[in-house]
C-alpha cells in the first residue's frame, strides 16, 4: 500500500492556470505561487456573470480513534462529480503547522482522494498562516508598547485578553510570563501563546466579507479592559490598518487541484471548538461563484461543525445549503456503540446497531435545518455485507438516502454511487434552510436551544462564573450574537467517554468569551486546548528533504 | 516631494519572466510569486556556463543619526550600470518586519534608486522570514518536547542556548518564562525571543552552499549543554530534516527589480551584529552567475560590514571582491567632525576636515583586504561646492578615487559619474583581495588583530567570562571559526560616542559564543540587543491599506 505523500507524488498535476482556465479564470485573475498554486483575484466576484453554483456541506458522525475520513470524503465526491461532467469545486480548511509537525503529519485528504501539491499545502502553502500570526502578534506587541509608553488607554494588564499565537505545537508557550528584564523590557504580565489557528484573527478571516470587512472586524477585537472595567478595542491601539495590510494577500482565496485535477479552494482553517472550524466565506463564495457544485466540509462532528457552519458561517454569509452528506464508517459506529478499538474489524453486528443511534441524531438534527441529506459510508477493508445492509436498512427506514464510498482507495471512482446520490438531490429536492436561533434571542437561550435540541440534552447549568460573564456581554452590548460552542467532539454531550446517542445528561458552561471581531460569542464547556503539544516522537523526527529535493515523512 | 511609496507605486514594473528572460531564464528556472517576483531555481547553477560576472561591494563610513543611504547607493549603482548598457545585478538582504513596523516604515533602498514591488519587498515577500521564524521555533518547541518526555539527552534545562524567535519588535518577548501552569505545560525555565533576522537559521541560510550544507549547518546549532556539561548539537534532537523541508523554498533566491528594471536578488538578511549582516552566499553566486557586474552590500559601516563580508562570506564563498564603493555623506562626516545634528545643513568645512578621517580609516582598511575602491560621496542638498571639493581634495592626495552619487533623487542618471568610476575599476585594476586572519589562528588573536588593525585599537581586555568562554570553545572544537565581531556600529570603538577616527581605545571583549551552525564566533563588545521594541509612534499605526487596495503609510 502506497502512503500518501507517495500517492501525491505520482500525481500528473495539471498547471495551475490550466485549472484556473477551466472555472473561466484568465491569467490576470490569478496570482501565481509557483505552478501549481495560485491565489483568485476578489474582482473576479464582482466580474462573474454565472449563477452561483450549489453547495455540500459533508459533515460526520462524532469522531472516534477509528476515524471517519471526511476531508478524504470531501475531496474524493467532487472527484466523482467531475467523472460524471459536472463542474465540481472542492472548498476545504488549510492545514496548520502545529499538527503537521506533531501527530498527523499532513492533513489535505486521504489515499487517491488528496489535494496537491501536498506538501506545500502541509508546509507555508502560500502564506496565509504566516500573515495571520503576524497580524496577530504586531497586535499583541503594540498592545504591550501601549502601556510601555505611557498607557494612555489606562489599559489593565491583569485583564488583556488577546494572547499572542504562533503556528506550532508548543506546550511550553501556553503559559508564560513576559516582559522581564526591569524597564527596558516593559511591564511584567501573564500571557501565553495560542496556535495560530486558534487566533480570532483567523476566525475572522474566514467570517469576512472583503477587505474592508476584515480591517473593520479587526478594529472590534476586544483585546482588554483599561482600569475602569471598560472595554479596549484593537481600534483604540490604531494598527487594524498595518494588521489589514499584512493581510492583503491572505484574503484571497488559494487554488489548487484534486488528485484528478479537480480545482480545489483552500482558504482559512479556524480551529472547531473556539472558533467555527470551516473554510473561509470568500473561498465558499468564490466556489460557488465559478462552479456548478460547491464540495465543502465542516470540523469534527455534526454537533459541532454542521451547527456552526448553518448557525455561524451560512448566517453571516447569506449561504443556503442545498445537501449534506453525513460521513459514518463502520468501525467508529461499532465503536459508539461499545466495541473496543481492538476489536473494530472484528464483524459485530451488536454494536454496530446501537452506534447507529448516533447516526440517528445527526440525521435528525440535520433535519432541523430544513438541508436535505445523504448517508456516506466510507468503507473500510474489513466492512462485512452483514454490516453495510443493516447501516442502508436503518437508513431506508428513516427515509434517508445512503451511500458506500470508497474513495481513499479508488478516488472519484469510488465516490460514483454517492456523487450520483448527491444530484439527485440537487436535482430533485428544494433545501428549506434556517438557521436554528435569532441573535436577537438571549445568550442563555440561545446555548440551551443548542444544547437540547442538537445535543440532546435535558439542561444547561451555568457556572457563576458563566452567568457573571454572560451579564458583562450584556452590559458590553456584545450579546446579540451567535453562539459558537467549545464543546468535546468525541460526544453529543459534555462527557468525551458518553458515546452513541448520549441521553439523561446536563450541559455545563463553564466560561462564556466574546470573539466581537470575528462575531460570535465562545462558550466553553471545559477545558479547551488552544495550544497543542508534541508527542513522545513528532511527526516531525521522520520528516526530511533529500539531497536530490525529494521529500518524505509527509502522510 | 514624493514619498518612497508613491515613487515605488508610480514604477512601471515589467512582468518579472521578463526581467528573468534578460538573464537569460526561461520560465522552468524560475517560479513566480505573482506577477513581479519569483524565485530562482538552484539548478540554475550548474547549467549555465557563463563566466562569473565582477563583485562590487558598497560599504559606508561609521552610520551616523545623518543617514548614509549604503542601500540606495547600492540600487542606484546598478541601474546606472545598466543605463551603461552593463548586465549589472543588484545582490541585497530582506527587510525585516520587525524594523518596518518599527521606525523604519520600509527598507528596499529610497528615492528613485528602490526595489520593487516596495510593498511585497517589505511586507511578508516570498516568506523567506516566515520559513526561518518557523524552522528556529520547531527546534525550539522540539527541545522542550524533549525534555517534558523524558529527557533522553539529559539536557540542563538552565543551559539551552538556542531561543525561540519572532519576526517582529516586541520588547515584551526579551525575557520570558516558559513552561509555566504545570506539568502538562512541561517545565518551568527562563527563554526569551530574538528577532528572526538574528536567527542562527537566518545566518546560515546566508551561508550555506546548498540544501545538503544547509540541513548539516542547521544540524550544527549548539542549541544546549546536557547536565554533564556536554554539548547538545541540534541534530541530536533529530529535527534537521524537517527544518531543512521547512527552508525548501526559502532557499531559493528572490528576484525582482529596480524602478529602472534592472534585475535584483534579495535573499537574506541575517543581523549585522551577532550574524555577519550580508545577503545568502547562494544569491551573490547566483548574480554573479547571470550578471556581469553584480553589486551588493554589507551592514552597517566598513568596520563591521565589510570586515565580516571578507573574513566570513567571501572566506566561506570563495569570492574574490573586485571592487569596493565606499559610501559617505557630507552631512555624516560633518557629525563625525563634531556637527551637531542640528547645524548638518550649514557649511562647516572645518567639521567636516575632521570628520574625513573617519572616511580615512575606513579606507585604509580597505587597503588592507587589497581590493581597489572608490569613495561615492551621496549627495544632499545642503552639500557646498567648497565641501565636495575638500573632499575630493582630500581623495585626491590619498590617491583614491571619488565620485558623486546623486541616485535618490535622479536614479541611474544621478550614479553615471559613480557608475564611470568603479567601470573604470574593473577593466582596469586587479583585486589582490586576502583575508585578515586564519581560522587556524588563537581566537583571542584572531579578535586582537581585527580590533587592532581594522578599528584602530591599542589592544583588547578579555574579561574572565570571556576568557573562560573562549576555553570552552576551545574544549569543545570549536575554535577554529571565523569571528563575528558584534560592535556598537556608530563608532570604530567599542564606544558608540567616540565618532571620527578614535584613537587611543582598547576594545573590551565581554562575551563569546558559538554560531556553530553558522560556522562562526560572536564576539560581543557591549550589550548586544537581539530584540528591538517599538517607538512611542510605531510606523505601524501610519500604515493602511484602504478599501479600493491603495496601501499608505510604507515609506
Amino acid at each position: 500500500m502506497k502512503s500518501d505523500i507517495e500517492i501525491a507524488q505520482g500525481a500528473k498535476m495539471q498547471p495551475i492556470v490550466n485549472i484556473a482556465e477551466k472555472l473561466g479564470l484568465n491569467e490576470d485573475d490569478i496570482e501565481l505561487y509557483g505552478k501549481y498554486k495560485c491565489k483568485i483575484s476578489l474582482d473576479v466576484m464582482d466580474k462573474t456573470s454565472k449563477k452561483d453554483g450549489k453547495l455540500v456541506l459533508v459533515t460526520a458522525i462524532n469522531p472516534t480513534p477509528a476515524g471517519e475520513g471526511k476531508s478524504t470524503v470531501t475531496v474524493g465526491l467532487s472527484q466523482a462529480l467531475c467523472r460524471l461532467n459536472k463542474n465540481s469545486v472542492v472548498a476545504m480548511r488549510e492545514p496548520s503547522l502545529g499538527p503537521v509537525f506533531g501527530v498527523k503529519g499532513g492533513a489535505a485528504g486521504g489515499g487517491y482522494a488528496q489535494v496537491v501539491p501536498m506538501e506545500d499545502i502541509n508546509l507555508h502553502f502560500t502564506g496565509d498562516m504566516h500573515a495571520i500570526t503576524t497580524a496577530n502578534n504586531l497586535l499583541s506587541a503594540a498592545i504591550d508598547n501601549h502601556i510601555h509608553q505611557g498607557n494612555q488607554l489606562r489599559i489593565d494588564a491583569r485583564r488583556i485578553l488577546f494572547k499572542r499565537v504562533m503556528d506550532m505545537n508548543d506546550r511550553a508557550l501556553r503559559q508564560v510570563v513576559v516582559g522581564m528584564g526591569g524597564k527596558p523590557n516593559g511591564f511584567l504580565r501573564e500571557d501565553g501563546f495560542m496556535i495560530t489557528v486558534a487566533s480570532e484573527i483567523m476566525a475572522i478571516l474566514c467570517l469576512a466579507k472583503d477587505l474592508k470587512d476584515l480591517k473593520e472586524r479587526m478594529g472590534n477585537i476586544l483585546v482588554a479592559y483599561n482600569l475602569d472595567g471598560e472595554p479596549v478595542y484593537a481600534k483604540d491601539i490604531q494598527v487594524q490598518g498595518a494588521m489589514a495590510l499584512l493581510m492583503k494577500d491572505a484574503i484571497k482565496p488559494n487554488l489548487v487541484q484534486t488528485l484528478e485535477n479537480t480545482p480545489a479552494i483552500i482558504h482559512g482553517g479556524p480551529f472547531a471548538n473556539i472558533a467555527h472550524g470551516c473554510n473561509s466565506i470568500i473561498a465558499t463564495k468564490m466556489a460557488l461563484k465559478l462552479g456548478d457544485i460547491v464540495v465543502t466540509e465542516a470540523g469534527f462532528g455534526a454537533d459541532l461543525g454542521a451547527e456552526k457552519f448553518f448557525d455561524i458561517k451560512c448566517r453571516y454569509a447569506g449561504l443556503n445549503p442545498d445537501c449534506v452528506v453525513l460521513v459514518a464508517t463502520i468501525r467508529a459506529l461499532k465503536h459508539h456503540g461499545g466495541a473496543s478499538k481492538a476489536d473494530l474489524s472484528a464483524e459485530n453486528l451488536e454494536c454496530l446497531s446501537k452506534g447507529l443511534d448516533n447516526l440517528g441524531k445527526h440525521i435528525e438534527n440535520v433535519n432541523k435545518y430544513g438541508v436535505p441529506l445523504v448517508v456516506a459510508i466510507n468503507r473500510f477493508l474489513s466492512d462485512t455485507e452483514e454490516e453495510i445492509k443493516l447501516i442502508e436498512n436503518y437508513c431506508k427506514e428513516k427515509n434517508v438516502k445512503v451511500a458506500l464510498s470508497d474513495v481513499w482507495a479508488k478516488g472519484g471512482e469510488g465516490g460514483i454511487e454517492l456523487a450520483n446520490e448527491v444530484i439527485n438531490i440537487l436535482d430533485n429536492e428544494v433545501s428549506d434552510f434556517k438557521v436554528l436561533y435569532k441573535v436577537e434571542d438571549k445568550v442563555t437561550d440561545k446555548i440551551t436551544k443548542i444544547a437540547q435540541e442538537i445535543y440532546g440534552a435535558r439542561g444547561v447549568n451555568f457556572t457563576p462564573q458563566a452567568i457573571n460573564q454572560i451579564k458583562e456581554l450584556e452590559r458590553i452590548n456584545c450579546d446579540e450574537l451567535p453562539i459558537c460552542m467549545a464543546k468535546t467532539q468525541y460526544s453529543l454531550s459534555d462527557n468525551p467517554n458518553l458515546l452513541g446517542k448520549a441521553s439523561n445528561f446536563d450541559i455545563t458552561v463553564r466560561e462564556v468569551r466574546v470573539s466581537k471581531g470575528a462575531g460570535f460569542i465562545v462558550v466553553l464547556t471545559g477545558d479547551i486546548m488552544t495550544m497543542p503539544g508534541l508527542p513522545k516522537v513528532p511527526a516531525a523526527n521522520r520528516m526530511d528533504i533529500l539531497d536530490d529535493g525529494e521529500i518524505v515523512g509527509l502522510f
